[in-house]
């Protein structure tokens, strides 16, 4: 058995994981950490819970949280993760951590994305930068083996866009200076913390736009997207909030460098995300929606174009809280453990 | 393997058995028949399933629907399974039916019932009905054994006010004609037909009381409690409908008949429920709610007094699509197939 | 014209009053008022009011705020218009108070309030309780008139049950000690104030109960009714919440004392109510419910019973922040200030 | 008074012109008229209007509904007003038509449209076209006068997306091939009939693109976009539905010809709505959203642009059943009629 230990258990990111973990045929929850909450069981703070698990939280400062395991996740903000990371890495854990700590390889590629969300630019760990893996498998899956001891796991929204226009960026067909990311999320994504913009009464029939002046999910997706193209990319990117509770729908586009037929465009998404178990193809008449996703760690892609622009629109459907956090969190799990990509994470969603 | 038909495939009552039974281990989906629908996959219809189940819908008068299986689920409404199981139950199966059909076990007890709800007060198969079991695992376990061949599904609202009620009138601390039940319901329980009343416009932020002349629940919900209070009962019933999708909150009132407190009918509550997995007991500091037992079968009860006026007060919550539909379902073919009766019923759900 | 002043201009009381004074042809706006947000102009917090109503919030503490007005709105927490009453009463204006603070006008009925809500017993201008109005106008019109100073608008729950029971009360049809109030609250009944259990996330599909051990509001339905029975009444009082905005369907219940048929039932409330323009009389089959009555001041009572268990039940809808709260609070201001008593009230609601 | 009649009246764009009218000092409504529920209070179907409007709907054929008045809606679909209109006319009636009817002021334009949607591509009253007016106030008041005898009112997407980028693309700062419309709308825009789309089960929590072939609100974009622009304008456009009721949030992507900075560009587009009182003009930190505008005839218009990408980026809010259709219609009759513009449109909407 895989033991594994969840830093931040109490926060959204951390009770999805121990959900996905329960029905884990090969690994065990060892530790609940967190620094609120401390001795109540997370049943408490979850009762959804209750007669699932009901192991208490202990102090991220307790001994009992030092105890060596086999993995860890940090489901914890910016700064968390690196601060921890070699201590683990010493006692022979692995890292997969949620935040942008260990989503850029390079001091450089961290310290622009530092820079651009206002904190300090420098890592705490720089040494384990170059070894750390930016945990999208469908990219990265040759780097995610056993070898493996540090994950980047990926920003949410940036999951849904960069395996939209991987593909299209990959194979060269559209204007890399052309790229509009217009995303929508739904609001569990802000995480449990109350605030006035997602009290019930001020969101319940509400939709805008966020962080117009920049996104912190940007970086990644221009690195990855740069790195699938061989050269720098630029992207313009637009956060908006709507009343679901679960789900992430970014709408993508590109101009095409050329003619393409909307049966070519597919086959070619098809090729890229052959042997990707948790990509499926749609094409513009499939009648999907971010509640097909809901409770899964598929990515749904609707590959489409307009012909009369000459125009890439791809609408990428994700659950946030799973391929955008957790679900791709135990996937990369799996294959640095060297288990079944999919181990824990083929249980049927539940409708409506 | 029990391989298991189920008719009514496309409505919700029937796509939340498919999703039940592809996680249960000793169980497998051997067709899926409806009157709509035919030839689609049922992943056409339920696009969440992709993936998961793409079987293809079949006809009811189509002959594999007519193939020997060991349990037949009819989730279908009021009149089809009573059509059918004669013939079900000559090829071998149990029949499980999720409507009126065989919740009375005695021809005038299901005349009454159709009386109340205006249909042909005639039932189609009879000599069925002594045999029937009520399948409502926590009062009827003993009944529900591999001896049993037909199993009546209990209704949604029945299950949260009979599991309310239930140890109160069997020990006889209330008044009986002081049963008031105050029942809310998601919208789920009224099914996947459109309709002028759960138009999302019209439903988002909306809550009314429906049937106030008499729902057809009720029958059941006095029979049940007669059985255990060993003498007639009739209670008020209130159904009510607000903006949630899962879930039924029911709030029970009786007036006791002499004094308790608050914790001798905790400990009351806690008795009668021993040994029932899915009934968890809380007392009113608890701070549960609808969505901590959506998609589990559990029925969560809030056990509570008004010392002021001397009334007993119980807030049951249950999802309206598991412990009162398919769970339940499943939970009786896990109890007349002789398997642990919560297998396939431990999965953690997923919040928020 | 007459000047008003709100006090606590900045939460869902204070902003309610303030669209519906935009819209009354016969006042006017003088001051805004609170302890936060001071000097932001009240569109910069409800950007719905921007191009209507850009008035800067002012320190209660400014010399602004301490300008004689005709009509003073306390939209505040309790104990804070009993603190500044006095001194508005000298400066020649009219206090209509949205707290218990002078909802009782006995200094024993109001220690017995403050005793059951755990605040301080002595009141802080308890001279000023005996000339107290309690603002129902529906029960207490008589009282609210040019002579009257002080109003203490009723709590929302409050106005529901009053208006749902006092006929039935008032007439003797009705056993005392039967009478139980399940009462449904839409969230913006909690206020502006963010906090967990109002986060979308946790309150999209969840309902619940709380506050089992006693709602403030109870204090005053026993009040009122006791004083329209003539004797002590004691309630069973149930808190619910449930996921719309803006809404509170009460159901009530109350054994009859002899027989009586629903004609003669509906004919009693509507004799009851003949002249209060806003409450509406509904026999069983009307099909409304709570966003019937959303953005209006009418409280639609749907008159029914139980024959069966010849058993009185009233469903009783208001929107809760106006009937609930500043429309019932601004039909006060009519009436003190000798207006027609729907002035300002008249404006059609928009749907969906 | 102006005496209006209102074709179509039952549907969502016929209350919501009925709800503005009882608000309308100078107009007067005379007659409602559908096809559906003839002889019914309109109050029966629409509860909420109980107490505003009570007045029967009359069917089209009878009589009445061909008694001479000064205004006509037509809240139908395509094809209706084109053939009554005549009529109308002859009878002194002006004409304002919700559907794609007279928004095409030739032929030629009306068999584009007629085209893409799949239409019979002959107009039934093409001598009405030339004199036609496109409804969009904001664009062609001039054209909007007591002369006018026929208003095309626009669609609700439309009229998000060419306000948002009618002054840019005027003022030719945008490269015309680069443009992106990518729209959301809440679920009324559907509606009042239900399907399965709009069930609430199958809606609350859920967001979808749709049309993606094609959608008829294009074309009145393009067409108007090349009056403005002097040349043919093609648009990339994405219809979305997010579970939201009111609200449409289009976002709106063009690539800079030149430089230009955020103020400049916030600068242009006040320049071009001064005199316009429903735009309001916002830049991205006003933290604004759909709710804001709910209610209400405003086009709030956050201007912004990506310096990175040199790209400018509109984020565009209305309420599509008030600015998107029964708001700008009745702004339309004011100006027809020789009334203030926002006459019946200033009352203050309701928040939360």
């Amino acid at each position: 058995m895989i033991r594994v230990k969840i830093v931040g258990a109490g926060g959204y990111g951390g009770v999805g994981i121990v959900e996905l973990l329960l029905g884990h045929k090969q690994a065990e929850i060892a530790c609940l950490a967190d620094i609120n909450d401390v001795g109540a069981p997370i049943s408490r703070l979850y009762p959804h819970l209750a007669g699932y698990c009901d192991m208490p939280i202990v102090s991220v400062s307790d001994p009992k949280a030092a105890e060596p395991v086999d993995v860890v996740f940090f489901a914890t903000p910016d700064g968390v993760g690196m601060a921890s990371a070699p201590k683990e890495l010493e006692r022979g854990g692995r890292v997969i951590d949620y935040s942008g700590d260990f989503r850029f390889n390079s001091p450089e590629a961290y310290t622009d994305y530092a820079t651009r969300i206002g904190r300090n630019t420098l890592h705490a760990a720089p040494q384990l930068l170059p070894e750390a893996v930016y945990g999208l498998a469908e990219l990265h899956r040759k780097d995610l083996n056993k070898k493996t001891r540090i994950v980047g796991n990926p920003g949410c929204f940036a999951v849904s866009c960069i395996l939209g226009l991987a593909p299209a960026v990959k194979n060269g067909i559209v204007r890399l200076e052309s790229i509009i990311c217009d995303c929508k999320t739904g609001v569990s994504g802000a995480g449990k913390k109350p605030s006035a913009t997602f009290h019930y009464p001020a969101r319940y029939d509400h939709m805008n736009a966020y962080k117009l002046a920049g996104h912190q999910h940007v970086c990644e997706i221009e690195r990855e997207l740069s790195l699938q193209a061989g050269q720098g990319v630029k992207v313009t990117f637009t956060a908006q909030v709507v009343p679901v509770c679960r789900g992430i729908m970014s709408t993508l586009y590109a101009d095409f460098n050329g003619k393409i037929d909307r049966k070519a465009l597919v086959d070619l998404y098809n090729d890229f995300y052959n042997g990707s178990c948790f990509v499926r193809i749609h094409d513009r008449d499939c009648g999907i929606g971010s509640s097909h996703v809901r409770g899964t760690n598929f990515c749904k892609l609707i590959v489409d174009l307009d012909e009369r622009t000459n125009r890439m629109r791809i609408v990428s459907h994700i659950d946030n809280l799973l391929k955008g956090q957790a679900g791709s969190a135990l996937q990369n799990m799996n294959l640095v453990c060297g288990l079944a990509e999919d181990e824990g994470l083929r249980q049927a969603p539940k409708y409506p």
